[in-house]
């Protein structure tokens, strides 16, 4: 069995964003050697997701708009997390519905995706330094 | 290692609908030869999910009401997806929050589940076909 | 390849809990002898969570009231699912948005994690006996 892990480096300047990181993905399979087997790729934080959606940015938009709609960041005092001198408890919230992590599918040595499948990292808090993992294992 | 893959193919005449696939990953088990690993199995299309729940109708219905309730179809217009000529923004949401996949340990060649544990492919803009990826490795 | 299995307990007293499982996940990963691998974690009941996310009571209170917002407990008749003589279906639907499992990395023998994840499982019907599964594999 090969394994192989890599982090990637998130500097978002704004709260909120998506980010495509399908590229960094499928060179991590090819560098990982793995022919046949599963990548894992997941938010290190937990105020972040990592997700597979579409690639098209009023879809972004929706997004952006129906999280704040179901998880409003303001105003702030809502939330009980935000009394231990955070602000960020709706992005706990909003990191939930999106989802930490996926596992995808490599054959022969591709990530083994449907035709409109694209990996996105969704910063929830962003204006600090943020990782996410991807760990390969397969043969 | 072993390795496994199988396509689902599913033709849903109606914009969504709930449909067990227990049975089918079941069989990709035993064809797999894997006594023991992990399966994989994801929607590969980004208006369906793959999820883990309860196969009894009244609870379907609730699914989809709740759904339709937390990101409705209509009015289309309140989408920016939908600008694009799509009307179908609704299910990239819906399906945000069932999930894209399950990962179901494999021992003993079988599916390592709980009582009531059954697996469904959720379908939130059919009409059109779509296929469901099942991976599985292990020994 | 080797694989290593453990179910967790749980006797949750009140209708709903989240627990935080991580130090017996990282037993477990000690116990499989795997240094390179993947965990999954997950409920083997339809009406709980396994999740990665903050251990701070504030946020479980807001997980709460937030959970209970998306899909209140009451009336009980409100779900077609409760006509079925269960008062339930609330936690089938709370248990979608926490999901069912978590995939976490192992990498040196040890879970690969960010700097505040903490994997819990998240009750959402207690008063009975339920299970939570762990699933090793890697080298």
């Amino acid at each position: 069995m090969k394994s192989f892990r890599k982090e990637l480096i998130f500097d978002i300047p704004s709260r909120r964003a998506f980010v495509n990181i399908t590229s960094e993905v499928e060179r991590a399979v090819r560098d990982s050697g793995v022919s046949d087997g599963l990548a894992l790729v997941n938010a290190m934080h937990i105020t972040a997701s990592v997700f597979i959606n579409d690639d098209e940015s009023g879809l972004h938009q929706d997004y952006d708009k129906w999280l704040e709609h179901l998880a409003p960041h303001a105003p702030t005092s809502q939330y009980r997390h935000n009394d231990t001198g955070e602000d960020n408890a709706d992005a706990h919230l909003k990191r939930q519905v999106m989802g930490r992590e996926v596992v995808v599918a490599i054959t022969n040595g591709r990530l083994d995706f449907g035709p409109w499948e694209q990996i996105f990292y969704g910063e929830f808090d962003g204006r600090r330094r943020k990782r996410a993992l991807i760990k390969i294992i397969g043969e």
